[in-house]
């Protein structure tokens, strides 16, 4: 089976870097493919996404050398089910909160006997080769922690037999924290909670990994632990034009005026 | 009809500043439209945007407070006629090398008597108005400037009746002139182009404009007398995240070498 | 935040008239959309429509001055809340039964402390603005009543806090009922359950709205206090053609005939 | 091959009622296609439709008793052998304005040695049948008249071998002869353009076709001897809509205030 | 409304042969149909085909003579009722394993008293005919017998009323009882598995279904009893292109090193 | 640059195995990809393939080891330039019978100062390097010899500098030369035509192509010194399933009739 490069590296103790695709495009897809991620996630939860845009996703990255994977939209078998048939080599399931839920998002993700994942890996197939039905375990299988009851429950649900990491989503962690929305949160009880995320994970010798818009938080976080590190995306970076028509506009006016 | 903003913007003296999507996606082009420009050009030649990409995105930027135009893949007054029906504001020609050239494009974007335009505005009646056809000369109608017969007709070319500007490819002019593709070209020789051109709009009362890819340029642009100026778009947008990524991967380095 | 018209009137004591759109489509909803309504709901249960469907036809609608709202196919999570990440300004939820349905539904509706909407409104960022996430919870939430079942809880149902709305499914009741499919149906014991549904939501400062299909019944339901007035929409507006082809192939027989 | 329906009416001397979509979306034409035409028209002109609209709605409208045709963008090889391939059982072409103009578009319809269409009539085949390719020229072929250039050669182009029909664009034709955009035209030197091209055609031996906006207007053209008629379609309809949204104001209004 | 053709095969006695789309694409879906088979099932579940694609392919296959069903990626009210809105006349329901979750798949299937459909078939009402609602449990309901609680407890399943059929998915049957997956699985254990099965279909008078890849397993399978046989599909006829690609690689390089 | 693997290997005097794909959906030019092909190309010209359906299939093919390639629509510098933006690194031509047709082909293939391509390579820039620019004369360009007067001037078409190679449309030049359609013609006169062709090519020391529809005939036109050979595709692969529905039925009926 084609390796899974982000597990590859995190096998070998790197830090994967990932990259955040919330805009429904192939081309857009493909495009942020080219940047130098590790690995490149289709959020299907929060993205403007449906499955026939997962799938042309999946196929416009499926040239890059980085681990394509899927943030999907809840924790169901049919919804895992769909992004892993159709290539995802990683899955996030959003809002896990006990070890329970835990187990019920990584039985989905594998075959029986360890699971109950459904035969039938039509795209997966293609992308990974014809003997992916004996090695689709490699897929990584990431729960996010992001809610009260996952905080608490941290430590039972990074013990799943066959979870390959916990991932903070902070925006909703710190909502559910009693903050407001927004990345790169860095108040105490943030951070306090990011260090028990952290330190769970390294108890049961997972991955932590976590969402972040700058690259200065990025560095924080690595230096707290975490391996597997996104650094935000395609929506972020088309915003950041808005900066950018500000400049222009002011460069216009002060050169126009001169004229 | 609804107003074409660039037009009075130009009208008033004022300098429109123009956004470039040449990644197909409605949500894109809508994310793109928010940024702050005047106008928003959707590039069907150089855009991997087909017939109904271009229909989707221009809904998708029909909530924003800008004009929508489009680049038509060439001078055809199917291609034309199809831009203006799914609710272009404004066409940009490319290609334009002589005086032929640019009183055919301006007849396909007009209705008889001045021009051959067919009648069917679709989508331009739902976004206009149904007083569409009779305001339908409101549309922006620009020709690129941009191949060395061009730069010696663009005298001729600018006097074309109904035509409302010129519009400078400085890729394609600095092939067409012996230099290389790419933008904010700032050779002699180019601006000497870019001031016979800008000379030529002036001479004949309209726009002059041009694609450039800084605020920089914009500026120095505009200082020349440029009113219709492009800071390229999304696919710059999203490329810039290049840089991102490579700071990512420092920060991380550099933390997680000292955690 | 962008404001939410069909709220607004509904708090001004004014009838919301909202149209339907079953018929996938970006450019028809458009079209739709230029007919005068208040609202437009695209119906994501019995249309043909998937949820790349829904965002293009909530593109498609953004630019009209009405409120697009979504009727999700079931009360569901996922499909809530990514029905609102899309832009949805209102939801219409099938098949409430019980006031924990009715829970359910609203707290999927509104981010925590309230409820448990997941943080991360992509696309209705962009539509309604920034604010929108400490705004979000000016989106309307009707639940559906149309069973049995959501007949005798109705009372309850009405009293969940947040909920802005019961909507009759009058199809679904009727069957429910032991009557047969069809709309505008005015036996007693659908009467009954209208003044039923209605006086619940009266009792608990609630708009109560319905499904109609002729202007005619409209006004009946108005009258009997429902203030969320659907009339049908593009599936029986393009039905009603064959109306026209009858009348024409009469007209062109008799005059055929005659020549 | 599969009987071309249009074909066999006219044969017959029966009226043809065509239908016609301008609004893309498979679905949407294949409800159009329920309402008993005996053709349908997809307008790649003045649709906002692209060449994969064209190819769904063709589907969409297959399981339909009716002869499928388009209406390409242009009189352009390339567009009418898409078509065509595509499994269109007739094309109509705008803008024929010469002899020569109709002779390349009957020519692009035809395989060699009738014409130059080129081999590979894919879909068609499996929609007409594996025999499709010997009986290619069953598909229907008319030549829009709407230009002054046109009307003036309408009995040179009427000549044209393999041509089946003429078909009038009122509203380009309006305009081309001084009067305004619109259906339905009765103006006197409408109507004498009308009888012009209907006696070009029968004096060449093919059909004479019209678009018309209402039942009472297809009448009148079918007593002056046109055979194909147009009853407007999918735009009209949903625009129809309008008049409804105005009478559930009043009904709701009127009950609303005497409640 | 419409004869459900396999329906009615099954009834006199004959044995219906299933295609199998797994590869999303209206026009690939329509030459499928083009095939022979009695009926052709959109999957779903493994088929990287979201709602859109399963509408399009239903359209794209609907001038064909056979019966268009659709297996569902789960066994959950909101796909179920979509598959049947958007026309298809047969569900394929994955993962059956008890009773109860066959009465649930059944009441999915079913409008009210029977079951709890909700009412609002859109396109199948195009497809079938507008007295679809009073005949709509004319539609085929299969469930898939493919886990070790399912074959288990297959008697109670099969006495399901209402139900039409099981299913034996191979692949996960045999994973479930401890063997690899694929198809047409012929060790001991699984063909006690395939007669215990046929066994209790038929004591419920029910049909026996099942998925093959070889037209020899297909017979074999008929001779067990098996009435409702796939024989695989799409996926597999593009992938037996590798032998051509082979063959031909051979020939040209024999023929290319005589010359 | 990305190497474009078909080039290298006719420089290195192999035989080019070429695949052939007509039916949109990236998916399915994905699997067809991975059938073992050194280039496939995509079809815009008898494919019922639109400009979106090119992009998303070049997409779909981007991780195999092949050349991608398309067959544009016509001899047209617009749909050129947009097939190699899109990223197709060759391109056939139809319907080219002279050599000014040649020569106006690759000049749209061809950066000035070699032909007039308009600069703006978007995703043939992610797909093949940013180098691309400077490299793109690597893309190869095949004309089409399939006309009478083709097969007169081939001599004159092969002697195109910058052309790589003349392609026979069998299908068309059979029925340009009074024959029936179809493939692996073998009458005298068209082993003839193809002597002729490929000895045209061989003078000028370019590439011989042929569309093939067997291994067997494959192998005849290797030996005959063809050296870009196709094995058609996806459309016949599917279509050879009818025989195993055929194979399938006879099985089915000989056992069933045995139980």
């Amino acid at each position: 089976m084609r390796a899974v490069k982000a597990r590859q590296l995190l096998a070998s103790g790197k830090i994967v870097l990932n990259g955040w695709s919330v805009i429904p495009g192939a081309f857009l897809a493909e495009t942020m493919a080219s940047l130098g991620w590790d690995a490149l996630t289709i959020d299907a939860q929060h993205g403007v996404i449906g499955y026939p845009d997962v799938v042309a996703m999946l196929q416009g990255v499926s040239g890059a050398d980085l681990t394509p994977m899927v943030r999907v939209a809840g924790n169901d078998h049919v919804l895992i089910g769909q992004a892993l048939d159709a290539g995802a080599m990683g899955v996030i399931c959003p809002l896990v909160s006990t070890a329970e839920a835990a187990a019920a998002f990584v039985a989905a993700c594998r075959y029986p006997p360890h699971g109950n994942r459904s035969s039938g890996a039509t795209r997966a197939m293609i992308y990974a080769g014809f003997d992916y039905g004996a090695n689709a375990d490699q897929v990584l299988k990431f729960a996010m922690i992001e809610t009260a009851e996952g905080l608490d429950n941290v430590d039972a649900i990074a013990a799943t037999p066959g979870l390959d990491g916990l991932y903070i989503g902070p925006s909703d962690l710190s909502l559910a924290l009693g903050g407001t929305q927004g990345f790169d949160k860095d108040e105490p009880h943030m951070l306090a909670a990011y260090e028990k995320i952290a330190a769970a994970a390294a108890r049961h010798r997972i991955v932590a990994g976590i969402h972040t818009a700058t690259p200065a938080f990025a560095g924080r976080m690595a230096a707290m632990g975490f391996r597997f590190i996104t650094l935000v995306g395609d929506f972020n970076f088309i915003l950041a034009g808005r900066g950018l028509v500000g400049a222009a506009r002011e460069q216009i006016g002060v050169n126009a005026s001169n004229r």
